[in-house]
């Protein structure tokens, strides 16, 4: 399953695509169980760097507390390339992980 | 701190498993590099919360960088319990790859 999108910006919302970032793990964990509960069968949880053992958070959290029939489909890890403000480029590491509800 | 395989099915011992801690990731590389040089056709990355990031940080490096015959075969998430020193009991999310060389 290739990746196409690289930003935020160009994901069309019936992807069913969560970004984690910065917050806690229960915003997520909470944005990922209202695409299910709005009649989703897959949704994509993606990060990027830090973010990353979030995103293993959110999906740890989903399964074994709150959605017993949703199951890990597919894992993915990949490489970004990022320019910084001094416009420098940096490599970032990416995860994503497709939820899916049996 | 003894570290239990939950999910693990295809390893076959122990030599081939590296542990991600808090070292930078080059240190990590390293001794993945090493295993493989040893004669070690799979490698198992693993790693437990804050660490994951830099697991996948390692996976990246080594497939994008050192040794391109590398390929990621397997990646599992899962959880473990572990308690603190005060006796409380917390979940930890853990994240292994599986680096196969073709």
């Amino acid at each position: 399953m290739a990746e196409k999108k690289k930003t935020e910006s160009t994901t069309k919302s019936d992807e069913n695509i969560i970004y984690v970032g910065k917050k806690p793990a229960m915003s997520y964990v909470l944005a990922v169980m209202t695409q299910f509960t709005a009649g989703a069968r897959e949704v994509q949880i993606k990060a990027r760097g830090k973010s990353i053992s979030r995103a293993v958070d959110v999906a740890e959290i989903i399964k074994n507390k709150f959605l017993s029939d949703v199951k890990v489909k597919n894992i993915e890890i990949g490489t970004e390339e990022r320019v910084m403000n001094g416009g420098n480029k940096v490599n970032v590491s990416t995860l994503s992980i497709l939820l899916s509800k049996a």
